[in-house]
């Protein structure tokens, strides 16, 4: 390559998005590592810092590792505060102390406390870069204000009113100053009414308040109600990615975690794996022990054993229909404790339709088609239909139980429940084959 | 309730935030619908169409039949348009005909325009709510237009500048207008390399857009690359609530659904989680007549029925683990189709891993506990330590496969894999038995 390729593709590249560098950077880096940093040093100082603050955190440590300690500081200087935070989060103790030699004594203060703040806690997604006004303002000296302070602000669309204590009394958007008259007071405009967090809440309340009240943008404060941070609603949108990863990883039996599959390590993997699938293999062995509760009874009549999966299967699916739905629409803010009758009666009468349905349909089909005895074809699709409606029942309270033991409803999904509908289809099974057939 | 409550409540409730009055009206309108009609009447009119497009279906629907011609106006016409589309969209013929009969000519043909847009597409989430600016304009002439045509914009923080045919030819930033000089040409501070959408984009692609470039607002364009309208991160952040539900739904062998849990029908209900379980039921049989087939080796060692629920809960939920990391890794876009070779590699690895150690486990306990016979432990045990890389293989890559065969990878999940990894955990264990317990 010669230096005219180069200006050709820096040119190219001042042109391109950044996560898309970011993004091919990384693809890159898989083949050809030092390809990567070459392309890195082409980007002038301010994409280089917005490119940096997309890649994977592997591709930061190999750049890193590679810049001078001038390089470094620049490109740290140019960050976001937020994503300077996200990035020391996840670098090694030496990277960090590297880097924060180069900061000023006041700005280290403040990364150390931002790094304390707890993972997934308000604190963790807040960045300081925001506008702060006064009341005594008039729109002319506010935007005046905005034009001098704004450049390197995260947001400049929502403003904050602060008093000489810092204590945040309002907050008014730029959309307001922009179309209000240029000798209006700011108090006179200001939204007092305001929603706000503190640093210790979960990131997971703080995405519903953005939710329920389509915010972009949320003031963080402490105890004494002064203005600490803001959180802007583009990492809401991941925290909402998070939390869903999350009820789908407690949904599968899995321990949740925050590596994404192609980089965590196979030990990583196990680890999230192995407990519940030993929890639930443990429990299963239960269920298997009803089997051989009921021995007798298979060996008098042997062709009920071959309708164990059907009925284990179904019951397990109903139970994961219902809890399934029960816990999305408790996540989502639709159901609510006080609504456990109301599930109740619902899941009740649904289970009946749909268990009455698949009953029938068992009993044609194996009177048909298997040509079983009138009797087994009763006594299998009465289970069926049964256990369908416990299932349901079973599984549409178990998630409300749950949330009210303050227990993440996730967890009492699919495998779970599975486990434990299982078990009461083998039981309701044997013992009607007893009744119905006769076998003692 | 006398003159001066009314006039202290609604002095209350212009100091409150819309979507909470929404909520206690929901609420109220349980037990007294008509004071939710009266709670209606006393908020000023931009409140009251505020507080509409917050509402169930069901409350907008009976305070429409509650209110005259002209107040029904005042409301529809106080509507975002985007509100107002939604809101159509969810009323019955007959109130769309009322409310289609007070607006202009113009604006029927629009809102008949936007009617037509598919569900889940681009064009049914945007608003014509934009400011447009034109590349002549200056700072200070582009200030001027937002100001008198600002006020009744969804947003004008995003400004859209079009030629005379209204061909999309960039976009400017509020932030980039407040902060340049007044006598800067539009045309110079535009931003030309512009991400846009088209009106049959599906609504999930859209939603990716938004989450890869940190996006506020998204210009959608027609096939001429004239712009037809915005769309908004907050509607956005519902797009990927119901992206989610869906994968959710799917993952649990339910059919997707729009209505929340509470107000669907119990028919809809059953509609929506009869066809899987019937499928999977069928299926299971096929399992069952596994368990048939080996019925000489069960009678043989009946001890080993026993283990059948342990062994294909376990097959079950080890595949589960994998589906559901691969598909929440694809819809993430963390996984790609040419990673298959990696996740093979890794279930590869994860599962032996995983698989020995639950063998093993299980191993002692029979002996242990169980006090099995030495061959019977290791006939279970060895069974499933291979149904676990089995599952976990298989679990893996069927999310793949079906994204290859452009089938959504959210339905490879549970159910469906549990039946199939149910099935080859019986095969394996019952050839197993034939093999190490001599069984013929």
């Amino acid at each position: 390559m010669e230096e005219k390729r180069f200006s050709h593709l820096r040119e190219l590249l001042v042109d391109t998005k950044p996560v898309d560098i970011a993004e091919a950077m990384e693809e890159m880096g898989e083949e050809a590592p030092e390809s990567t940093i070459i392309v890195f040093r082409l980007l002038p100082k301010d994409l280089a810092a917005e490119v940096f603050s997309y890649l994977s955190t592997a591709e930061q440590l190999s750049i890193v590792g590679a810049l001078h300690e001038k390089q470094l500081k620049n490109i740290v200087e140019e960050l976001n505060f937020d994503d300077k935070i996200d990035f020391l989060e996840e670098m090694p103790a030496n990277v960090v102390k590297r880097i924060l030699k180069n900061v000023t004594e006041e700005e280290r203060t403040l990364i150390n406390q931002f790094l304390n703040y707890p993972e997934y806690s308000a604190g963790s997604l807040m960045t300081i870069e925001y506008i702060d006004l006064k009341k005594e303002m008039t729109v002319f000296e506010a935007l005046q204000h905005i034009r001098t302070t704004g450049v390197d602000k995260e947001t400049i669309y929502t403003c904050y009113v602060l008093n000489e204590t810092r204590k945040l009394e309002g907050i008014v958007s730029l959309r307001k100053l922009v179309l209000a008259e240029a000798h209006m007071l700011i108090e006179d405009l200001m939204d007092e009414d305001l929603i706000n967090t503190s640093t210790w809440d979960d990131q997971e309340e703080v995405a519903d308040l953005f939710k329920k009240y389509d915010l972009m943008t949320l003031p963080v404060v402490d105890q004494e109600g002064r203005l600490v941070g803001i959180i802007t609603i583009d990492d809401i949108v991941d925290v909402i990615e998070q939390e869903n990863t999350e009820d789908f990883e407690k949904m599968a039996a899995l321990l949740p975690g925050d590596e994404e599959y192609l980089d965590a390590s196979i030990l990583t993997m196990a680890k999230k794996r192995l407990p519940w699938l030993l929890i639930l293999m443990i429990s299963a062995t239960f269920t298997g022990s009803i089997i051989s509760r009921f021995e007798d009874v298979l060996q008098a009549v042997v062709v009920l054993a071959a309708a164990i999966p059907m009925l284990m299967d179904t019951a397990g699916n109903a139970g994961n229909q219902s809890s399934t739905l029960v816990i999305r629409g408790i996540a989502l803010g639709e159901i609510e404790l006080e609504d456990y009758l109301q599930v109740l009666w619902k899941e009740f009468r649904i289970s009946l339709l749909v268990g009455l349905m698949l009953g029938l349909i068992n009993f044609v089909r194996m009177l048909l088609i298997v040509e079983s005895s009138v009797l087994v074809a009763v006594t299998v699709s009465f289970t069926l239909s049964l256990t369908v409606v416990m299932a349901k029942i079973f599984g549409g309270l178990m998630p409300i139980i749950a949330k009210k033991m303050k227990v993440d409803p996730a967890i009492m999904a699919g495998p779970l429940i599975t486990t434990i509908v299982d078990a009461m289809a083998l039981i309701v099974y044997f013992n009607m084959a007893s009744l119905i057939l006769g076998i003692h």
